[in-house]
């Protein structure tokens, strides 16, 4: 046997230079968010806790004063040794970031702010689910007409904007590849929202709704900070997100977390993705609705939230219709049936139900939780629990406004250009709107 | 709507305190990586491009030398200005590294020093299926002297072992909590090893054999280094190990990737696991076999290997018999059903597959084809190759020498101990056999 020395070398890190521009951004990156994090304190001890040295910190935090995102917050007298501290801290109440959502049945918009303050969290039904590409981005730039009217009421300056949809997203072009429950192909969400808009000088993003829905978990969830931790969301469709070691598990493309289609019974029903016999053909909202209230099924009945629905049919299962039972029970039995998949690909240390799952949980708990006893392969040693998401339907718009905001922590140059300009700063190239 | 402020944040990095002990090694590590990375070079340039000061390279350089990892190779001459610099390099020949496997019909060893030379490379044929644990260790301790004599022999003093299994193992006990194949539970294999071979002053780590395989494909495999990769092993069962962003995807406990027991067909086999359906019942050699050429089938055949058993099958499809190449058909199928949903759960750019399954692949391309692109979400927007593993069988092995030779580089200090000891170095607690 011969091999080549050294092959079993982990390939080798590359480290590329920085240039002086991106060196900035990083250093006002760092200063923002340590004083996100840590709080109110002066330039000194900034500077000793991030290593910076203390005229670097003062031209930093000038230029972040600059654009409205730090301000003087008065000043602190230490124990009688040394002049008083002068005191910066986050001013985050003007910097906006919004989330929109487009789903099967309804749309949603949450607005925030660098400083938590929630200003918009609204959602209407909405039957995207027969609707055109055109009169759907048409619903949601009405929609968001609206939040980024109350955003600048507010006084927070929106620097961002994502939009969540269910389906495959190409998130660096800003397309939709494919959504099964909407029909749709190759549809350039971002441009032609970015248009509807009258080309508004943020930038507006498109992510897929479960990712962005595993990020917000992640960041203000019933679980929030645990590393790993997989998320899934039952609406018509089903979706899922993953956190590995505290990061998003995004894939090559941007494309990973299609729990729903995981093929699970070669005699089931046809699905939205044209195949037979997904998960979600099994536990999303229209097998459940179809299964045990078929007068109430997606096309049949009257436009109805998901809420709604899934009201109706607890109540009927209350009521004693035994349709109703068996089929909530059959749904109970295949959760139970995909969140073990999930503890046997995965291992998180949590799985959190959100959307429709949240409320269901605790009417199916015996079946879901026998089921998943029975397929974990590492039994009890797996010590996964599995939580109701607390942010139900919010949960992807959340984390829509949340990633535009992280944008702004990452890049504090992106706000307030203009103003920027004016500082001096030359526009990076990746600022210019990649939704025109 | 109320929501408490700041809760859209990310949880803060905490930075924990490095006691010295803790610097001196993450140091000597730091260099040590260094000069195996980019090659000879002199302690000035060491100083230069990992930023460390000269006199603690020198420092850190000696402590190496005296623990046999680096030599003198040298004097090189500038270009006539200044003095001529000595040049250090990797003497990794006198470090060996031991992977060992026991699998459902094999035994092997494959020893390695950090130099890249192959000082072992064996497997023979071993039926575990029906051997108790005991029989087992005896069989792999046998293996294992003979390979640690021949390492030692060659020079390399073998300073760590990592033993493959298959099955869901507790990395930090050493332990097998269920092996389906093998019918076991809650073997203690790392202990009962280190006592088998006379407690040796190594450390012996356990391991999920398709872990390693996938660390062995990401470092040496035909797809080396792409950081987004699936490695897949079919031998009797099935597993699975998943690179993420150029990390293994342990989970959180280290039993992620069991990717053999997703439930595919509640109509189907009886599996290992107890369970029915599962996707090993439907790809595994022992599906295969028992299917093609019943009279070869597991527990009814003399003991035979994985690729005997394989050629068996395709020398009969190859002569025309209809009932070999249906099955072999079949397994096609069912092998693009499960590469499609790996594709849609993790978006690799690459599977690889290994064990049986790479000799397997072109007997069965246009099947497996057909049916991944029919199931793939995004279809060729995902653009996810699959290749056969150059490493076949051999994978499992490598990656446990592999992991044994990284934990060398992570801890310089943990190898040659009592010199280390007359170094004036105190032994770190983590340095204590945890197989004892």
């Amino acid at each position: 046997m011969s091999a080549p020395a050294g092959e079993l070398r982990a390939p080798s890190r590359v480290s590329v230079p920085a240039d002086q521009a991106s060196v900035r951004r990083n250093n006002l990156a760092l200063v923002l968010r340590h004083l996100r994090d840590q709080g109110p304190r002066s330039r000194a001890d900034i500077a000793l806790e991030t290593k910076l040295n203390k005229a670097t910190v003062s031209s930093l935090v000038a230029e972040l004063q600059q654009r409205d995102l730090v301000r003087d917050a008065g000043v602190r007298h230490g124990g009688g040794i040394g002049r008083p501290a002068r005191i910066v801290e986050l001013a985050g109440a003007g910097v906006g970031a919004l989330g929109l959502e487009l789903n099967a049945d309804y749309v949603a918009a949450y607005g925030t702010d660098l400083a938590g303050r929630v200003i918009v969290d609204q959602r209407a039904s909405y039957d995207a689910m027969t609707a055109n590409p055109d009169a759907a981005i048409h619903r949601l730039a009405q929609l968001a007409r609206h939040a980024l009217a109350d955003m600048e009421q507010a006084g927070a300056h929106v620097a961002g904007v994502t939009v969540a949809m269910p389906g495959l997203v190409d998130v660096g072009r800003g397309e939709v590849l494919f959504a099964p429950n909407l029909h749709w192909r190759d549809v350039p969400v971002a441009a032609l929202l970015t248009s509807a808009l009258g080309e508004p000088d943020f930038h507006i993003r498109l992510d897929n709704d479960a990712n962005l829905g595993a990020l917000a978990e992640f960041w203000s969830g019933s679980a929030a900070g645990t590393p790993h931790m997989v998320s899934v969301t039952g609406e018509v469709g089903v979706g899922g997100g993953v956190i590995v070691d505290g990061r998003l598990l995004r894939g090559a493309d941007g494309f990973s977390g299609e729990f729903g289609h995981l093929p699970v019974d070669p005699a089931g029903h046809p699905c939205g993705c044209g195949r037979t016999g997904c998960w979600e053909t099994k536990v999303g909202l229209g097998a459940l609705v179809r299964e045990a209230a078929p007068d109430l099924a997606y096309g049949t009945a009257p436009l109805r939230g998901p809420d709604e629905r899934l009201s109706q049919v607890l109540r009927r299962a209350a009521d004693g219709d035994a349709r109703a039972s068996a089929a909530l029970e059959e749904v109970g039995r295949w959760l139970g049936v995909g969140a073990a998949m999930l503890v046997n690909l995965f291992n998180p240390r949590v799985i959190v139900l959100g959307g429709y799952f949240a409320r269901l949980l605790e009417h199916i708990e015996p079946t879901f939780q026998c089921e998943l006893d029975r397929l974990m392969m590492a039994g009890p040693a797996a010590r996964c629990a599995v939580v109701p998401s607390t942010l139900g339907f919010g949960a992807a718009v959340r984390g829509g406004a949340g990633v535009a905001l992280e944008a702004v922590l990452d890049d504090p140059t992106s706000v307030f250009r203009e103003r920027g300009a004016e500082l001096g700063q030359a526009t990076p190239a990746s600022q210019t709107n990649p939704g025109k």
